[in-house]
């Protein structure tokens, strides 16, 4: 059922594909480092899986390609972008390294995007400024398809939040939604046909449910009820710390960029009208940034090699699974799924492009 | 078993004991302002109930009545302050404060503090930030009670993560541990003799345990275990993504103050070394405030008016629970339990002061 394919060849084909829509080669070559960075670590929903819905989007209108993001507002450590319904990864990355050079140059940076579409994973963003020896943040949120507490009415998305840190010998990179789960795992349990677990989902009236399909279709169909957010759908497991977590990136993103929430997120035909949040912050500000990360490497280190719990090998640090990911990815390539690779041949037809691309079976 | 006092009695007798111990007017004031705070916002647990902990920290010398923090470094957006074992209640304030004053010049101010003590709710600080019309961000980390997801062994705080933002008719004021629960909670479950919940807790192997004797006599030994981050003691709910948020306090207090991690906190005779983070935005960088404001009451006012789950007649947002509490128990008096009265009655007699505070036996 899984192929894999090399990365550098897929790289070629989506810069190649990018470009036939219209985007210059800078814009091909960003979309496409933020789309095969997610399956570089591994996070399979977010990567070439996507393509079919970028093209809907770019084909559609939803996606403006000639679109030109201005900033509307500006301050020495902030800025706020109106996107004009460009691609979110451009913007993001825009709006990213805006951030970074307000830190270098006043210690902090957030800058903010509204009117903008999906921007893949929000790690990647957090990981650019690790890559400038800065701490990064990144938010976005997203269509509404998580409930607040003891509601039975999607209001707020997956809404993720990460952090990044440098660390030595692998930086912290934390990429995590503020619901249970994420709509992918909701659709990996549908295609199993497996039940939910308890406290995942809710149904119309708010009750919990065990039945992925009906879930989807509640969500897909806006007829009610929607994923938990992280702590499930009581107070006794925190089910309140994640629905505020939710409402955090809400602030960050459509809030302090005057755009929209979630639940009014892709609520008019041919708008996403999503919101990000960049944030970058030189450690330097806060003392000698040797020391101090030694001092987060050293904790780190201690938390990877502290005891286990019996029956587990290994305690992880964020970043490492995703670290380690790339580079059996670079080595073995990249595995995707039958479907996915039908849904990018018809996309290759599209633009008359040649599909040149050949994978080997490979196990997943 | 609980009686009810008035607010102000209590104010009055908790200034007056603290400058028993040598603490100055403001400095009294403050750490009793804090205090009585949680009891009004109706977390006992951060209340009167820990007037005999501050009383053996400061008395044994753990707490410092004479230090005089010093800042260490500073910039126009952030700041570390040496706490030198002072109360965590009055360095909390003060670098709240220094962090509001640097927001106000330069749009977000950021104080980080090392070498501290407990400093009670951290929706206090952040709550500072929303009376001056900013937004605001506190985290402390604190003794290590905490596994990281698949380990037997605690490495990080309960670490609570308090956001405020202003809006109307009550503000945001959002106030966690990254924990499943806190240790208050085993402990009230200890006091009731019922099973821990699935999940809250492992034991010394790092398998769930529901004794919550034995998890609070672990902790309190260091013979490992411990709580579960917030999404609990697996994947499947999200463990890894409290654990992430426990280090991203971990690096803002800790890390950013060259302080001490959480596996360090309270290991040396004499020192609790607690970390803690303080941080003020001024949301006009982002656009105008009037209308942001507006734009967020909107959207904590759609949370709440949104359908309700079958059986539950209110969907709250975080700042309501204390917005209310705190009217009732000014108008009521503050439930205080049997146990902790005597144990303030022990301490007006350690200083000599009557204690002439009259309570009114009520319900809790």
């Amino acid at each position: 059922m899984y192929s894999a394919f090399k990365f550098q060849e897929l790289k070629d084909f989506c810069e190649k594909i990018f470009s036939c829509y219209g985007f210059n080669e800078e814009e091909s070559r960003t979309i496409t480092d933020v789309l095969l960075r997610a399956d570089l670590w591994g996070i399979e929903s977010h990567g070439m899986q996507r393509m079919i819905r970028y093209h809907r989007e770019i084909t559609s209108g939803m996606v403006s390609v000639s679109a030109v993001p201005e900033i509307v507002h500006e301050t020495p450590v902030s800025a706020v972008i109106d996107a004009g319904k460009c691609i979110g990864q451009t913007v993001g990355v825009r709006g990213m390294r805006m951030a970074i050079e307000k830190a270098k140059k006043s210690g902090v940076g957030m800058v903010t995007v509204r009117n903008s579409n999906h921007y893949g994973i929000a790690g990647y963003y957090a990981d650019m400024a690790i890559q400038e020896d800065l701490m990064g943040i990144s938010m976005t949120n997203s269509e509404a398809i998580v409930v607040p507490l003891f509601g039975s009415h999607a209001m707020l998305g997956t809404n993720p939040i990460a952090v990044g840190f440098p660390a030595d010998p692998v930086s912290f990179m934390f990429d995590a939604s503020t619901s249970v789960v994420t709509r992918g795992k909701v659709e990996v349990y549908n295609k199993l046909e497996k039940p939910l677990p308890d406290g995942w989902a809710v149904d119309t009236k708010g009750h919990v449910t065990h039945d992925a399909n009906e879930v989807l279709h509640n969500i897909i169909n806006k007829l009610g009820g929607g994923i938990a957010p992280l702590g499930g759908t009581s107070e006794m497991y925190g089910g309140h710390k994640g629905y505020g977590f939710g409402i955090l990136a809400e602030i960050c993103t459509a809030i302090l960029s005057s755009g929209v929430t979630s639940n009014y997120v892709a609520t008019k035909p041919g708008e996403n009208n999503i919101a990000h949040f960049f944030m970058a912050v030189d450690y330097g500000i806060f003392g000698d940034k040797g020391s101090i990360k030694a001092s987060f490497s050293k904790f780190l280190r201690e938390l990877r090699e502290s005891p286990k719990s019996e029956g587990q090998s290994r305690i992880y640090t964020h970043g490492e699974k995703e670290h380690e990911s790339t580079l059996e990815k670079l080595e073995k390539g990249i595995p995707i799924i039958d479907k996915t690779e039908a849904e990018v041949r018809k996309i290759a037809e599209y633009h008359n492009v040649p599909f040149t691309l050949k994978g080997v079976p490979c196990e997943h």
